[in-house]
């Protein structure tokens, strides 16, 4: 790798002999510097940064091997090191990375003043602290993950040096390079949202999603077959979101044979590992075959390389990508691809909110440089447009507030991760403001996405981040309590009760169950504070049908009286109105020259692109499944 | 092969016993049925109509290998039976096809009347006779494409018989099955004409042209690397016409291993091979390499499956090929696919003439079914207009006259095939009715193609065909002498004289020879009656240069001064200008619902793109190289 011979040179100009560097590796899009004398960077830190900006990477120091202490002794050190007060609740030793793994409450007293005390334990044990935050409440999910990525430190060792030798290799540029976007899913449509973005050197995929509303593999799956090409040719994958719709189909890239970069990030990471379990399960419990199995989820895992917002990385020899908020669900980003020199910028919005929100601080709208923009259309409708937030609460909390007037429970169906989070907040803030006693009951996944919430608080609205970090997270109120199968019938004793349980759209879990148990009383009220998709029994029971076939236990069917009071709340959407995916377009920086619009029914998808190309005056196509387009 | 089965069934439910049918094979997209007893099939001609239209294929009527007599025999038989006026110039036998090829100046006579000549050949013989026509002139290259398709026939017949397993295997097909199409090349552009048309189940490519104008390789050929999938895969080739920017990277597939079907008519076939041979020729006097070698070009023609126009052909499981008569060049075309079971009807009209041209009948304009049409725009600006043949006849003459008065010589650059033939034509109107009898010299390939097009009539307008076919081909006549590189000088030296001769943009070949022998002389013309390439030395020529540097044979460059009279006669070219552009949208029936523009400079392109969008509302897009379109 000629650039590998490059950075040693940087480095061994950049830094004085007393770092004694034994070993400089790249691991996958960042640096790794080893030294015998960690104290020479701490001295000094300005090294740290000053060889970052040289390199413009990220880079790691670490201790050279024979400076690591036996890790049970390291263990005893850590533990009188740091203090009490940062409740450590793991620590696990990496030696492919010189990393311990501390899993604390409070990372900051880890970290210490200055970062005193993370310095104090690189010295005392020769082991570089990598300090994650431990969720408030337990994560099986998350603990599982950690654990995975140590158990497997090696081998991602290995992994991010063969990515680094992709990403770093020599290719012969030209000015005629072009750049092509192929629609692989979710044009014209919401589910399975995919593309490709193609040079003559690089491949890259953009989201992998998979649609849960429809059976049939030539609806639910991305169009992969006209690619062509075997999948280890693809250089990268780049997740927005969590969503299924935009991460269900990355395992099976993995079963197919991929064994390359995936990149998002880190919360994306462990909320559609969440998501890619429960698919499987649910599945399983429907009697049916997923397309992949949960080796495939944790392979993919294994090549995950988790970027923050606004990190510029490397991902191709003639690519670099930069994750930037998209404020719809916890880690969603709207990534922008820089391609060749400066030939061609091209921003995918993802799935955003641009409009307010409990949870997450305002989209990003300002980029380097941005040529072609595309943009999802869910709300693109031109009678698509939400009420203001304060209406909608309002109206939440009156339709509660009747709801148990009259001794009935309230269901709200939500989708597991971004909006259970976002009406958790509210509900949150009628408690704490004394407008609401009731119980809220959390049911499910729900409760295991709120966990993961917690140990990433910086990717939450600064008032949220700081109640978090000062563990008085709102996820944890006392409002709040954990249902389950087990006590769904006890739950629904509890007169006036608020049940929030996934799916949002009534196609499985425990929200079906809650609702079939229900409907029959005209006291109880279900809301909908989320997207129906068509032909989901959320959208048909919105639509005010009257009966439902049930098959009893006794294995008869029998027609169900639907007799709940069904209200419909806007206003909740973790997606754009009309108006607000316009006012995205004016206060982008700057203007794209090309809008490519994606992600919404096929009226609402033609309809918005006709509209934005009228009003913008910017060339704005609708694409379809399997088009392709010449960017550049 | 399923189908095998089900046509042997109808053969056996059509044919009565006393046929004797011995095997039943598919040869290619034809049916071959062997018989012993060839007379039971004249008894009564309507068995050979009725399989035919049993099977909806081309029925070819073979006779069993054991009826076949020696060949040396055959042929002496042959001699005798057929009348000496027939003027017999080959005969060659093909075991594998039970065929005995005889090539004679009047095939008409080797028929006979109510085919009574041919039917006693096969009686007498055991051998079916191919009936073809012999040029009128002398044509090396028909000559050796047809030893070579002899030599190779036992191949040939594998090559069918492979064929016909691909167009005939089983496939699922389902109500979401896609069609997209792909952009290759030519996309607004002139040059390397390609495109993909692909489905689930099939993939095939239309025309596969090369930009000679252009040496780097990423603006010469098609863009192939974007399909990534192997060649083998590709269920055909169409070209629709003979002109490398349509067909000279035809070879190159076979190079690269592609060992399919070419679907093409007879004439494409011979001239392509000629402007391929002829590509590689130049290339290699320029001391430069084409990309393939004469091997190539040969293989390409072992896999070609001639098709006469409005001949429906299924090429794949999914798909139907019709050729239509495009009036650009001998044996032109458009192509029309049915796509699945009525999914789709494409027609890509390939280059074509909607006007009057004294070679060819008029363009066919009406098609069974129609929703996507693919258009060239090489003449599609506002400004493209050209003037009325009779106009430009008149002109041509005028200018010719005014040269001859100041005994100047008359340079007409040409393509040699195509616009030399058109202007051979006009000019032996001329001379026929009095106007001109000044000689004029043919030089080079085009006295070539002029002689295939002699082996062809029936791809001549009426008049043309009927002159032919009577021995009084115009091709022929008494004004035309034939020039070549050895006595250049000489036919200079003949005052007055019409030298007629390719390339015709002067980009190298005679043409460019005579020019430097005839530019500094003021009592010379050249007439420019074609399309001149941006960046060719005609262009430029055109555009009124004054000068140009040349290497004298000592070694010395000098600035040759160009006196020179310099004119341009449009309303010859073989392309539509933007009327009949426009007339052929017009006219065509049905109306396509959707066009797309290509082969046309890019501005010219999506001013057309645009024009016609708004005069027919029909949705019209310019795509560019490397767009992929979604059909259905």
């Amino acid at each position: 790798m000629e650039i590998l011979e490059q950075i040693k040179k940087t480095v061994n100009a950049t830094l004085p002999e007393k770092c004694q560097v034994t070993k400089v590796e790249m691991e996958g899009p960042e640096v790794a510097i080893y030294t015998k004398n960690p104290k020479a960077f701490f001295e000094n830190e300005n090294f740290v940064a000053k060889i970052a900006f040289e390199l413009k990477k990220r880079v790691n120091i670490r201790t050279d091997k024979t400076l690591l202490s036996d890790p049970a002794e390291a263990k005893k050190k850590i533990m009188e090191i740091v203090p009490e007060d940062a409740q450590i609740k793991d620590i696990a030793f990496n030696t492919a990375f010189s990393e311990v793994v501390i899993e604390s409450i409070k990372p900051g007293l880890v970290i210490g003043k200055g970062g005193e005390t993370s310095k104090k334990i690189i010295l005392e044990t020769g082991w570089t602290p990598n300090i994650t935050r431990a969720p408030t409440q337990e994560s099986e999910i998350l603990r599982g993950i950690r654990h995975h990525l140590n158990k497997y430190s090696d081998e991602r060792k290995k992994i991010l040096k063969e990515t680094a030798k992709k990403i770093y290799s020599e290719i012969k540029t030209s000015p005629n390079d072009w750049v092509r976007l192929i629609a692989l899913g979710g044009f014209r449509q919401v589910g399975r949202s995919c593309m490709l973005v193609e040079t003559p050197h690089t491949k890259v995929m953009l989201d992998c999603g998979i649609n849960i509303a429809n059976d049939s593999p030539g609806e639910a799956f991305p169009y992969l077959d006209v690619l062509h090409f075997p999948l280890d040719e693809l250089s990268a994958v780049v997740i927005t979101h969590a969503h299924m719709d935009h991460s269900g189909f990355l395992p099976y890239l993995f079963k197919l044979g991929y064994r390359g970069p995936v990149y998002c990030t880190a919360p994306t990471r462990e909320l559609m590992t969440l998501l890619q379990f429960d698919y499987i399960d649910v599945m399983a419990k429907e009697g049916r075959e997923a397309p992949y199995s949960e080796k495939d989820v944790k392979e993919a895992v294994k090549y995950c390389i988790p970027r923050d917002y606004r990190e510029v990385t490397d991902i191709a020899p003639d690519m670099k990508l930069t994750l930037h908020n998209a404020a719809h669900i916890l880690g969603s980003a709207s990534a922008h691809l820089h391609i060749g020199e400066g030939a061609h910028n091209l921003v995918y919005s993802g799935d955003f909110k641009n409009g307010f929100t409990r949870l997450f601080n305002n989209v990003d709208i300002k980029y380097p440089r941005l040529e072609t923009l595309i943009i999802e259309s869910t709300y693109g409708g031109r009678d698509a447009i939400q009420p203001n937030r304060q209406f909608s609460e309002d109206k939440l909390l009156r339709v509660i507030k009747e709801t148990v007037q009259k001794d009935g429970n309230i269901l709200i169906p939500v989708f597991a991760v971004g909006r259970a989070q976002e009406i958790i907040l509210v509900l949150e803030n009628f408690y704490r403001k004394g407008l609401l006693d009731t119980k809220c009951y959390i049911d499910g996944m729900t409760r295991q996405a709120g966990a993961i919430h917690t140990a990433y608080p910086e990717y939450l609205r600064e008032g949220v981040q700081r109640r978090v970090l000062q563990n008085d997270s709102p996820f944890s109120a006392e409002i709040f309590e954990t249902a389950n199968g087990k006590n769904r019938a006890e739950v629904l004793e509890d007169k006036g009760a608020i049940i929030i349980a996934s799916s949002g759209m009534l196609t499985g879990g425990p929200s079906l169950d809650y609702f079939y148990r229900m409907a029959e009383n005209p006291a109880n009220t279900i809301i909908f504070v989320g997207y129906q998709g068509e032909g989901s029994l959320g959208k048909k029971i919105q639509s005010g049908i009257k009966t439902l076939p049930i098959t009893e236990k006794n294995g008869k069917t029998r027609a169900m009286n639907i007799n709940i009071r069904t209200e419909t709340i806007e206003g909740f959407s973790g997606h754009s109105d009309r108006n607000q995916l316009v006012n995205y377009i004016s206060s982008l920086k700057p203007k794209p020259k090309r809008i490519l619009v994606n992600h919404g029914e096929k009226n609402r998808s033609i309809e918005f692109a006709k509209y934005i190309s009228s009003k913008f005056r910017i060339n704005t196509a609708s694409l379809r499944n399997l088009d392709a387009v010449r960017l550049r």
